[in-house]
């Protein structure tokens, strides 16, 4: 391995308690950071207090952004943050699921991890026998591990899911269409990675990772988890049409299709390499006759502080763009 | 040097008009890209065509959000970005000047560097030579340069100039008056930074700068500048009292005083660092006494990739609140 980066930590292990502490300063009167177990909630707002359907998501920590910039209103009534790169335990996801049940259900939206999906798993079945009535969907867009004994990973396709369902459970969607919504848009979404840089965990002397100086991990996951093979260091258009192309064969884009595209940096990207992966994507879409119709280009899920990018698309319709387009006010999200 | 880091770049020298070139694509309809002389515009708006002063600020690129992210209602008029760590030429702002120019006079938002107040007074000679009223407010809050002979050099205070300023613009406030708010902001805005990773320029094969395993450069500026020297690298929360405690006592800060604080990324710094850092800046600033009213925590005056953070401290009023509360959607600030 590689030396590590250095980092701004006090004891490794309580780096994640110590950000929610900050993050519970920074947003208070808006979200609540409940200790233990701990959970991010939404703060009670008068201004939603109807019977509707919750909304939790959740898993490691070290994908900041995800998954607690993504509470409040228009999408996740709660995060549940696990240690980094680990899933949270079942009872966190129970205590948030409690939390937040108004009686009309709770959907969990699960990146397809096994912990992950363990842990909400039990969860669910706890909290159901209770009579909370819970439902899942599982986010499995990373085309790199198609086929993959235990499923496609779960990466970014998950902010649409949380943006879309946040939308429509906030119009007063039933549990049921939810799981239909969610599912339909999982089915229509893929995500091709690479790193340029490996990531260092908190307080770590050595990288999680290498790579020689001429290698790029093409397919690489949100954990460093290695993709579909190594490829040469290449100019960022070379790089990006790596991604794009294997995602349009994937999904069966035709033309006049449209699509909600994420460019999302792996952690330590900067907004000018995004920008220019930006671009290039957008010109080979427009060879493919397929529409950008809307974008996010930023740093929503990162690997720690990996160096590289994630492409996604997700084929769009009207529906999916009219819930796209709801307000949405979080951290993370805003419009 | 050491090593630099691997980026997504295709032609260095082009990385600034490839990226303003995704900008625009994301972006189309909201922000318009003039590409020769270059700058970043707010496309036309129905909603916002009475008189007002117009808003500029640029500087070099490779700060990203700064200052294209900032261009929108509330907020900035143009951004005029030079190539990276340069100032624009002359001609850009002159350009851009002209461009926004709506009869009630144009303000210049400058960092303290001396190719941008060149340039920027140049480009206001010859705009005010046609009769276009030009002010500037030069944003020099880098504490770590105090009494140095260039004067202090201009940082993510200059978020705050945008910010306050823009609203004041929207109410109709005059040119004067706006060059009075500015200056106002500025005596009162004081920033310090610190390095735990060089930064790499876009395909450069080392950092522009070497720190060793156990160094901190403290006080370092947005290029990689030497700052105030270098220490020892120790937990999160001491370094960040280092930060803390000479903005403190710099500003006279005394109890039951209100601040905005910006916890800013410098680059390749991760959200759960930024997040551990803002939390010990609330412990300390509540021994101090003193208030956050308002905070930013995330990457706004980015360093190319440099890791490690810097802390702005505003002293804030009512007015100054109201101002920074005013709606503003720009692509890096939304609210």
């Amino acid at each position: 391995m590689s030396q590590g980066r250095r980092q701004l930590v006090n004891d490794p292990l309580d780096v994640v308690a110590e950000a929610l502490s900050g993050l519970a300063r920074q947003h208070a009167g808006v979200l609540d950071v409940h200790p233990d177990p701990a959970f991010v909630a939404r703060a009670a707002d008068p201004a939603d207090s109807a019977p509707r359907v919750a909304l939790i998501s959740g898993g490691g920590s070290g994908h900041e952004p995800l998954h607690s910039g993504f509470v409040g209103a228009g999408m996740l009534d709660a995060a549940v943050p696990g240690l980094i790169f680990s899933s949270p335990t079942a009872a966190q996801v129970e205590a948030a699921t409690r939390h937040v049940d108004r009686g009309r259900g709770v959907l969990h939206i699960i990146k397809n991890y096994t912990g992950d999906v363990m842990n909400f798993g039990i969860a669910a079945e706890l909290a159901g026998a209770d009579g909370i009535e819970v439902a899942r969907v599982i986010v499995d867009d990373d085309l790199a591990t198609d086929g993959a004994g235990a499923g496609r990973r779960g990466t970014a396709a998950v902010i649409v899911v949380e943006k879309a369902c946040g939308a429509a459970a906030a119009r007063g969607v039933s549990l049921d269409e939810l799981v239909t919504l969610g599912e339909g848009i999982v089915a229509n979404a893929r995500t091709m990675a690479l790193a340029v840089e490996p990531l260092t965990h908190p307080g770590a002397a050595q990288t999680s990772f290498d790579l020689a100086d001429d290698e790029v991990e093409l397919g690489v996951g949100i954990h460093g988890e290695r993709g579909t093979g190594r490829v040469a260091l290449q100019p960022a258009d070379a790089l990006t049409d790596q991604l794009v192309d294997p995602l349009l064969a994937a999904l069966a884009l035709e033309r006049g299709e449209r699509v909600i595209a994420i460019v999302n940096g792996l952690g330590a990207t900067h907004p000018l390499e995004l920008a220019v992966v930006f671009a290039r994507l957008g010109a080979r879409l427009d060879t493919a006759g397929v529409e950008i119709a809307r974008s996010l280009v930023g740093t929503y899920v990162s690997a720690l502080d990996m160096g590289g990018v994630s492409i996604t698309l997700v084929r769009a319709d009207d529906a999916l763009l009219d819930l796209w387009d709801a307000p949405v006010r979080t951290p993370a999200l805003r419009w």
